[in-house]
């Protein structure tokens, strides 16, 4: 006989509908794994009375908090209303009533995690968070539980699809007025998509992926981003020429037990597994000592996707519960952030220079004296003057800002571009990216 | 205070020595994780005598197994010896007398899955065996634990690092010979390479994928396979011009309730998340109603990365245990194998046809009266006739072989190649590939 097992849900949207659904539909797939009946029987709206297209079972919508927190039947609870207030208070209130919680919320886990994590901990429950971050890509579990001995030490991920859509798009031709006209008319970009294009939406996933990686609390604030706005139409005709795509990748590494992570648009080696992520798709490699790589790759976004996610871990808390697993801090160590500029990494850059004799042998100095090595060079001649497409090999980027400066005062460089992190073939394994 | 758990290991070879070493390096990492302190208590090799360049501590090696199964003190134990006897006879003895098994074996799984799954859930214990399939990718979690309401209907995969290396080499410019030379210089060939070249080594490990995505016995025999010795250097160069890569795929399928499991030799696109896959590393893509697609890759061998993954697994089981978590039987259905020559695919074939008015006409109405339709066409002239490269759009694989059994009877048409199946960008989620 299976255990029946009451799950509630806040909020009852297009993912919460797709939970409720999904569970019944799968009841009988979850029972073979887990031994559990689930059943969805409570869901906090702020509107009980408000016509819904997929309406959940008579008598599970309710508008009062108390009806789920005070319930005993009740053992896990989706939070899916996303904001941060009040979805923090009830999650803090239902951990502490030792309830375990599974959350869909991405700027909760991004700004709070590491409160939230400590509570479930006290609690002796679960806190799971899967569908924060990419959807149905399973990346925080593989990270929790299947690479548990590896010490990963390197992330580097598509996180964000609208931008990857619109970069993948412009790889085609497209400006990226015409791109992101064109992702919001698909329903990939919100009609004011500032916090996608910025890199913020990207910038907040990273924080809950290093602070899983790397077991720290990672605060949003140290996360710096760069959006796609910047992209330069040079840099994407550049970047073909150098048989590289331009992807919003975000790194996030470990260094002397420091951390470095930030999300900016890079050139990625077609040959790289981040290469072939196209249009709205998500894809994160996680580096690890014991492992080399693993690269996970899926649609970010979408309401099943999501729903799926949200599902895998009530089925996995329900498959843990009783057993102390995973009921630690997350987040139990404080490690400090590395000084941006020490963050390691090849870079392009272009140089707009004078064509004239001496000009190359004055750069390739000026770049020494920092201790940069070229690893790849382009000249090309534009009327009085020349470009000088230059790849560097590693190195930390406070070198290069300073060779730049330094390389801008002289008579023969006119201008030098925004340098670009390179995330090449070789330099997964041998060059690191930061 | 943590729970001392104490671990066995069946063989101390590479594998086993690296268990050991990260058991006990990462002791803290999982009792932080788990609440339970590992420990391996006991090794079962042949010879205890042995030079061993990296021993176990004192009293751990035994040639007796009673001393592990006899052992109620011994919670979980690790499958690492290979073969099929004993290790079969061991597995299910420990099974029987309670222990949870880990397993890396990966011809045991294959050939003896079903009975072994079947043995643990009868005893109430966990059978597991991510370390069996791709090493580190940790793909039969995903299935198992990330996948359980999603009904993944398609699995594709390259599950054999040493034929995608020689493909990689070979799209370089290489022979076979220069290329398969080259795999076991570096050590990813055997002197006797015949189990990896003849897809042999490749369709073990899609039939353990297929059981576990499609909880059904599949008879290794069920799983037809072709290997890559049979490529055509012709092939290769085809493949190129149609900006396409020659790979050996496996794919499974679930259709109408019916399994198809094959590998074979396929054209990738470019722009395919498969297609990327380089050198001896491995990538699976699982395709499932709420997911669309989820893509694992990374290195598909190596004694750490397969050690890794037994302590997954063993973490995982201790996280687990006593929840009734996977304990069902997971091979829980017998459904039906396809007949093989229903499997819909997208193929590429060469036909070499006489340079004279009206062949064209006469191939495409060949074509046309078993329904096939053409995607894309390419004509060469050579010499005294013309190669016709054709792509086909999705097709059954018998409708296929009659069509070019019937226009090798034409007087235009002098031979046709054999027919290789497509993965194409679109195919993915439209077209399908099996």
């Amino acid at each position: 006989m299976p255990v029946e097992t009451n799950v509630a849900l806040l909020g009852y949207g297009t993912v919460g509908a797709a939970v409720d659904h999904l569970l019944t539909a799968s009841a009988d797939d979850i029972e073979r794994a887990t031994g559990h009946r689930l059943r969805v029987v409570k869901a906090l709206v702020r509107d009980v009375a408000r016509d819904r297209s997929t309406p959940p079972r008579a008598g599970v919508l309710t508008d009062d908090f108390a009806e789920i927190v005070d319930d005993p039947s009740i053992t896990v609870v989706a939070e899916l209303m996303g904001g941060l207030d009040p979805a923090g208070r009830y999650v803090l209130d239902l951990l502490g009533r030792g309830k375990h919680v599974v959350t869909a919320n991405k700027q909760l886990v991004a700004r709070r995690g590491p409160e939230l994590f400590a509570a479930a901990s006290a609690a002796g429950v679960q806190l799971r968070f899967e569908a924060s971050v990419c959807a149905a890509i399973p990346v925080i579990k593989v990270l929790r539980e299947a690479l548990v001995v590896t010490n990963v030490h390197r992330v580097l991920g598509i996180v964000n699809g609208t931008t990857n859509f619109v970069l993948t798009e412009m790889e085609g031709g497209k400006t990226y007025d015409e791109a992101l006209a064109e992702a919001q008319a698909l329903g990939y970009a919100e009609a004011d998509p500032t916090d996608d294009v910025s890199g913020a939406d990207a910038a907040a996933k990273m924080a809950i992926l290093a602070t899983v990686a790397f077991n720290t609390r990672v605060p949003i604030d140290d996360v710096g981003h760069t959006g796609i706005t910047e992209i330069d139409p040079l840099d994407v005709a550049a970047a073909r020429e150098l048989e590289m795509v331009v992807r919003l990748v975000g790194a996030a590494r470990l260094v002397d037990g420091g951390y470095d992570v930030r999300v900016e648009p890079a050139f990625v080696d077609r040959h790289h597994p981040l290469a072939t992520v196209e249009g709205a798709f998500n894809a994160v490699m996680l580096q690890g000592d014991a492992i080399r790589e693993v690269t996970l790759a899926g649609p970010g976004a979408g309401g099943t996707e999501t729903a799926s996610a949200v599902i895998a871990d009530i089925t996995s808390v329900i498959g843990t519960m009783g057993t102390g697993f995973l009921q630690n801090d997350a987040a139990w160590r404080e490690l400090p952030r590395l000084p941006p500029g020490d963050a390691r990494s090849p870079f392009y850059f272009r140089l707009f220079v004078e064509d004239r004799p001496g000009a190359l042998a004055r750069v390739a100095e000026g770049l020494a004296r920092h201790e940069i090595s070229i690893a790849r060079l382009v000249q090309h001649q534009d009327g009085s003057g020349a470009t000088l497409h230059v790849v560097t090999h590693e190195t930390p980027a406070g070198a290069l800002a300073d060779a730049l400066a330094d390389l801008e005062s002289l008579d023969e460089v006119r201008r030098a571009s925004r340098p670009i992190p390179v995330v090449s073939d070789r330099g997964v394994t041998e060059l690191g990216w930061a």
